[in-house]
Order: C-alpha cells, then structure tokens, then sequence
C-alpha cells in the first residue's frame, strides 16, 4: 500500500485498555506501529496508566469496559469509556479506524452503536483470517458475530467476504463457498439451502457451491460463508486442534538429548509454518458492516499482534474498504 | 471383554460389498477379526466376488449400493443388496451388530428400515469417537445424522452418547457437554440454550454446560453433544486440519538428508500420536438409536479399519448396548 506519510494522514485509534495485557502491550504495539510502519496512531485510554506515549496523540478516556461487562450495557452505560470513545473518533472523522484487543461483543456494540450499520446491511459479521502458507489467507464468516443467521445475511457475509478479500489481498474475484455438509446443493439445512439458492443467482459473484469442514485448513476457497454460530464452532475448534498439536510436536522434540538434537536441525524449518499460524501476525479480525473500520484483535495480544492490527487497518481504510463494502451490497439480492 | 468362544455366539455381519477397497480389504478385515481376534463373522455380498472365505459364513446378496445411490432410493430398490441383508441378519438375530464401509446414508437408511428405531427415540444420531491419547476417545454426536434437530433429540443423543461412553469405555458417569459458542447458558442458538435448560434437568446426567470448538480437541468432556450440521462440519473441520499439519511435517522431514536424519530420531516418538489419530484404529463410528448395533466405517477403510470395526461392534452388542440405550431414554426428558 506503500509508505503512508505522516502528518497528511488521520490516525489509527487504539483502545489502549482493551487485552489481557492492557495497557502495556497494547501502547508497545502502537509504538511499534508508529515508529517501525510509520502509521500515524491515536492512544485511546486513561492517560496516567499509558506510560509513555511520546510521539503519538493521546485521546482521554476515563472509563474501561471490561471482559465481565455485558457488551450492551456496558457501551450505554460507559460513555466515557476508551472502546465507546476510539469508535466516536471513527466516526467523527478524527481517526481513520479502530483496534480493540478488550471484550469482542463490546466492540462491536461501540462500533454499531457509534458509527452505525453501513445503509442496506442487516447485521455486521466478524471476518476471520484462516491462514495459507505461501499465500494470501482465506476469510471465514461470520466467526461469531451472529449465531442466528437468515438466507439474506449470508448473502450479504458472501458479498462483504469477497470484496474484504479483493481489498486486503488483491483477489480480483475471489472464490466463495458456503459451508455445508455436503458438495451437493440439497445438503444441509434450510438455512443453507436458500443461500446456496440465491448465491447461485448473483452477478459477479464467483460463487462455487457448498464447501466442507475440510475444505477451511487447508482452505479451497477464498471466502467460507457460514452462521456465526457454526463459524464460532469452527475456529474454536481449529484453535484447539492447534495449540493441541503443537504442543504434542513439542513435546516429542523435548524428549531427550537426541530429540532436542533433532529439533535444533528441524526448527528452522518448522518456523515459517509456526509463524503463518501465529495469531500474532495475522492482525486480527474485521467488523464488516459497519460504516468505519473495526479491527478486533485477540484478547491474548502482544506489542507485535497489535502492531499488525494497526497496520491492517490503515491499509484496508485507505484501500477504501468501506465504500467497496457499500458498493458490494447494493447490488440485488433476489 | 474377554474371549469370545467361537460357535455359541453370532456372527458380525459385514457388508463385504461397501467401501473404496470392497471387497478385497473388507474381506481382509473381517478374515483377520476371525482369526486374530476369534470373533465370528458373517460376510454378506457376491458369494463370487469375495475370494477366498473359508473360516467364515457366506449370505449371499445379489446388489450392492453404491457411494452415487441416493440412501433411501437405494434400500427401497435394492432389497437384495448386502447393505439390506446384513440389516435384516441383525434384525432377524442371525447377526450380533452389522458393520459397513459403503454409503453412510444408506447405512443408516438400512439400519433404520430394517432393524427399526428404539421405542422412543425420535432419531438415531451417529456417534464418533475423538481420540484422547493415552485415555479412552471421547464421543462427539451427531456426527452428521441430522441436520435439523430439536432439543428433545439433543437429550436423547446425550442419554445415548453417555451410556455408550459408559459400555465403550467403562466410564461410570461420563460427562457430557453442549457445543456452544460460550460457556454461560445463555450463549447460542435458542436450540442450544433449550437443550441446555432440559439437560440441566435429566437425574443421573453428568451434564458439565456449555463447552467450546477448543474443547473438542483436546475433549474436556467424555462426551460432546451437538446437532449434525455442526457435528460435521466440526469433524471434517479437525480431519481436514490433520491430514494438512500431517503432511506439512512429513514435508519438513523430508526436507533434505538433514532433516531425514532428524526424523529417523523423532519417528519412534512420533508413533503413538500418529497411531492415536490414525482413524483405521478407532472402529468407526456408532449409529445409535436403531434397534441393533451398526457401525459405519470410514469409506476409505483398509482390512486393519475393518477389523477394529468389526471388534467394537462385537464387544458393545455383547456388552448390551443397546439395552442400555433402551434404558438411557426410558427416563423423563421434562
């Protein structure tokens, strides 16, 4: 996306109290961001807990919602807070986009509730990467934002999915498909039936049909359609076969002397497939939907994690996502 | 469960026609369950087909459904397939368990037809065991049965899974959780947060709540209750992701003479995890709710896979399964 210069362009905001290892972590990654990447930031947060902030604006907020808030409650009741104050700098135009690593359902109630629902969209979807080695990642959704979805959401989750990737990756017309039970369009439930129907019946969509829990990792399609409550399943899932393998890699490799000699050959090797499943470095997922850009990193976020979410986006705000976003679903659904 | 004496007890029928490697590997199977393991076994398909059977009992069946039958079209019009004449060995007491590696619906389609449903049970779900090395597998049901499902057949497949669990494995209160999308119970679907709510209420359920997609692999719980459109997508989800981290080793080990020096260390350690989760040891899974014990192997089933079936269905019949089924939902729901 090349060198943004600085000075000329709005901030990125950060909620600097959102992660389990808020605020620490969160300012070292908007730090990083600011002096490594060049991208101008916003802090967001109570400023005496910051640290030091040199070289970046400080916005004041004095409330925290928590990951024990109810995210409703907690957006109306604390107006004051650095999630409910960074989304009122999207929308007012001081800052060009916001990341949040604090509770997820409070960022997307901030988001919703203070930048609103782009004109047309029923309900905003969370975008999740799923990593491809050697390439661009896939985006599953919706990863959770939903767990009741109707034929009409899923189409628009397809149609925002497929432009998030034709912006973040340079996808000219990306693959979707929709996950299903089966390859054969009378698999699944209504629920699927329908979208497959009318995904079908869309212009310019390059849909491919109904996909397979073994068509995510590896995934075959540049887009995975699902309800958030599937999806949701699905990446836990994922998350969990992971870390489980991982940790089972790694023990095998710390056995004795001669299998940590193995591992010393095989490391580096191992690295690049370790680094492409890195939460770390992936940036986190997008709210797509509402009328700004939102990117909600992991709770578990280092410097680096944050880094990377603030790097995705200012290149996907200044990409002009959200008004691909508009465009995309303004073409006829039925 | 001890040795079998050969000739006071029924045979196993096995659909010799059904899978990718029929007949030559299933009758491989179903020859070393006779020899090796002593258990009887029925072989049901083309008497000319078959090869060499000596040591086993022949029914001679003149079809064969195959993967592109539609299920229910093909049990109703293939009356004479080895599918159906090994439903109606176990239904007319012939045959302890059938056990096949063909067309899973119509599997369960024949099951279903044949043997009939157990009194009360609103429909059969499949059971697939998720291994947990070093301890019993833990159950994940419905693995793709039903795609639709109300709360009362979410309980009724936790009654099931429970008391198969326990027959299985020998866990005397198996614990059983609800796939959600969070922890309290008011996250999900209005099906999950009914079923959790008639759950909490079933006497003698060990019923944990809600448990994640992260708590499928490694499995926190003995048993893992779900609707058959999540059930398999989740499976084929963690199956796909296997086979992708499998390969993604192999390729690192085989990187160079390094790296294949450093494997020939590792691989002894790298076994039993392989082995664990190599799905020719697990028997397949159980379709519970017919009035009879039918396991469905995996399509790809080699003699190995079909042996390790055709024990799992031995032992569970002999054990009493499905009497023990019959009990499980002999108690109030509401």
């Amino acid at each position: 996306m090349g060198e943004p210069s600085v000075g000329r362009q709005l901030p990125v905001a950060v909620d600097a109290m959102g992660g389990d290892k808020a605020p620490a972590e969160i300012v070292a990654g908007a730090r990083q961001a600011a002096l490594d990447l060049g991208i101008p930031v916003m802090l967001v947060g109570r400023p005496d807990e910051l640290g030091d902030t040199s070289g970046m604006e400080v916005v004041a907020a004095s409330e925290v919602i928590t990951m024990d808030d109810d995210p409703g409650q907690g957006v109306r009741r604390k107006k004051d807070s650095s999630l409910v104050r960074a989304a009122e700098a999207v929308r007012d135009g001081r800052a060009l986009a916001m990341v949040s690593a604090g509770n997820t359902g409070a960022t997307m109630a901030s988001a919703l509730l203070r930048m609103g629902r782009i004109r047309g969209i029923t309900r905003p979807a969370i975008a999740t990467p799923i990593p491809r080695p050697g390439s661009a990642p896939a985006l599953l959704l919706d990863a959770g934002a939903n767990a009741e979805c109707t034929p009409g959401m899923l189409v628009q989750f397809a149609q925002m999915g497929a432009a998030y990737a034709t912006v973040l990756h340079g996808t000219p017309a990306p693959t979707v498909g929709l996950l299903s039970i089966g390859e054969e369009k009378s698999k699944g439930t209504p629920l699927v039936k329908e979208t497959h129907a009318l995904l079908a019946g869309i212009p310019g969509m390059n849909f491919v049909g109904n996909v397979e829990g073994r068509d995510v990792l590896p995934a075959t399609v540049d887009v995975v359609v699902t309800d958030g409550f599937t999806g949701n399943v699905v990446l836990k899932t994922l998350e969990g076969a992971l870390r489980f393998f991982m940790d089972a890699l790694g023990s095998v490799l710390d056995t004795d002397e001669s299998t940590r000699t193995a591992a010393a050959v095989l490391l580096p090797h191992l690295e690049p497939l370790a680094a492409a499943f890195d939460p770390e470095n992936t940036g986190g997922a997008m709210l797509l939907g509402v009328d700004g850009v939102c990117v909600i990193s992991h709770g578990s976020s280092s410097a680096r994690a944050i880094a990377s979410a603030v790097q995705v986006a200012h290149d996907v705000a200044v990409a002009g996502l959200v008004g691909l976003l508009k465009q995309a679903v303004s073409q006829p659904v039925e």
